[in-house]
């Protein structure tokens, strides 16, 4: 059982990671599966006949004993560790995002992921003014006691890091450790992975593609108590970094710039919609500290395997959830007003289908069928 | 007895004229006397007896008919002439204010008054930026069949102004019509009061001081659906704008600037405070559209003399509200609440009080003894 304070032993950590990583397993349904099964390792051991049931023709790849121990040692050489939600080293408001990594693979000063954290994102072609205001937002907060947590990008984000980087920014990756981008950053990241944090969810090796960094972004948010979107164009990675935080809770910040200027196109758009406009950090503190100490709830933990709520659903009950699933997204809360099912019922369900690659998880809670 | 659709005849507008020149008569008195006598000739009758009653030392002058009438044949000399409140030309929101003027002086095309308007006000030393923006707004909205208004001013006003006047522009001045300011818009000036509207509620001979510029922009505001403020420093004229559009309970539009240049700190803080944030012409239609044709209703007008409800406040009930009132602005609601005295009696004391001098007006409906 891994609740606040615990830490997880050699072995339970390698079950995670091989459950995390394996194939058509998401932070999701890894926390469907743990939550069902009690722990990662009877996860592992119910995988094959879950997606079976599931209809998977092909067995989903399950990464072995010593491919785990193989990413963890690769890890290990570059000063990294992986970080279990759960642990006390996870940062707490990235806990209660929906989809929160089980498992972060963290580089550098792990104690700074607890201090309250704001997020820093923007355009990769910002302006002087941009980087200006950039820098003068990231130093106000470092020397209030906060952290910036930033992409790691180029434009605004290089200078989030940059002028925070004294007292404690935190990029999030969209590749592996092994694998830096941009390359013009790579001697910024060295910096950040000893005395800041570099921190991602992805696996060693992983080279980041166009889809990781919307993937990424939500932990940019999901780490950070509220976002400030500096300049960012009109359907931007910044603004879908926004969105993401705005359906993660937090508190969404934009600083303001003329209309004639396309780059502030993003920016304005967010204070229409809702966004709070700030012109400098004292904006930022008056709004977020009084959100200090507020408790986070745990998202996930390991428990003690219940048999009694495992029952499987009937068949009557799975021909009913399957008949309603389509190519269309539909909300899962709808599925279960729908099938009658209760809702352990409808996850496992949907789990099986996930595991069977017959699933996609779309935002909102919604699912749809391959 | 004047509604809308009903015009003064000459002597009526002379007194109303008479009446308004009145020392210690201003938009909030005029009102009060018209409604308890019935109409401005006899208020000017009951006036001398009034202000003694208030305990005025010296009676207010009352300009005399003839001097109302040089006023008169001054302005019809630069082609203007006077309308009065409740007179169908005259703007139908200006009519909803408080402190709505019974006289405007008006010269130009006057059927532009009751064509659908917004006020465009910001920085006399614009940026290019913003002088392009407000030309963009300005020309957008008399593309879409909106009035401009604005106050003449360098920078914002005069962009404004000049981009409007295919459309249709109302200049609102704070001085006499013979008194063109700034010196620099005097051919503006004369170009709007031939295809435009120029108004004041200022005497012809009247020399604008620091003191009316603030009292202009409430009529800005005042014939104006909403008002968009383009560029404006902290504490500046067209922050006092946006604060008495508010008040009028107006629609409050701001263009973003970037927090680095002060010349948005104004805009920017107004956003901050609730002022829509507005990229282009169709953020402002898209709120004022559904505003159109709401009906306005009648500020006052004159009226048949009802005897039985002008009798005189008892000594009794005059000492109560005299106690009350100090050096401490205080609101008239809770001087009648506390007096215990009808609101009709208040209101007489009060005016008294003003005509004799002693009593000065303040926002928000509140009065101190001088």
């Amino acid at each position: 059982m891994a609740a606040r304070g615990v830490h997880l032993d050699h072995e339970q950590r390698r079950d995670w990671l091989r459950l995390i990583r394996t194939e058509n397993v998401g932070p999701r349904s890894f926390r469907g599966l743990v939550n069902r099964f009690g722990g990662a390792a009877t996860a592992l051991d119910a995988l094959p006949a879950l997606a079976r049931r599931g209809g998977g023709l092909i067995q989903p790849r399950i990464p072995t004993i010593d491919e785990a121990e193989a990413e963890m040692a690769a890890l290990a050489r570059l000063d990294g560790r992986f970080i279990a939600i759960g642990e006390p080293e996870y940062p707490a408001p990235l806990r209660e995002i929906d989809d929160a990594p089980p498992l972060l693979a963290v580089r550098g000063r792990v104690e700074l992921l607890n201090r309250p954290t704001v997020g820093i994102v923007g355009s990769r072609d910002a302006s002087g003014a941009g980087r200006t205001m950039t820098a003068r937002l990231a130093r106000g907060l470092g020397e209030a006691g906060w952290m910036v947590a930033s992409g790691l990008a180029r434009g605004i984000d290089t200078s989030a890091h940059e002028a925070s980087l004294p007292t404690g920014t935190i990029a999030v990756i969209a590749g592996g450790h092994d694998k830096p981008y941009p390359r013009e950053n790579i001697a910024l990241m060295q910096r950040i992975a000893e005395i800041g944090v570099v921190l991602t969810e992805m696996p060693m090796g992983w080279e980041p593609r166009a889809r990781d960094f919307p993937r990424r972004n939500r932990l940019v948010s999901g780490i950070s108590l509220g976002v400030v979107v500096v300049e960012a164009a009109e359907r931007s990675g910044s603004l879908i970094t926004a969105r993401l935080a705005n359906e993660q809770g937090r508190l969404v910040f934009a600083v303001p710039g003329s209309p004639l200027d396309p780059r502030s196109g993003g920016a304005n758009g967010l204070i229409k919609q809702g966004a709070s406009l700030i012109t400098g950090v004292e904006d930022i503190l008056e709004a977020l500290t009084p959100l200090l100490g507020r408790s986070m709830p745990l998202a996930l933990e390991e428990r003690e395997h219940d048999a009694s709520a495992m029952a499987d659903p009937t068949e009557d009950t799975r021909s009913r959830v399957l008949m309603l699933l389509g190519p269309a997204p539909l909300p899962v809360d709808d599925i279960v007003v729908m099938s009658g099912a209760s809702v352990s019922d409808v996850q496992i369900l949907l789990l099986e289908l996930e595991l069977a690659g017959r699933l996609e998880r779309h935002s909102g809670g919604r699912v749809s069928m391959l």
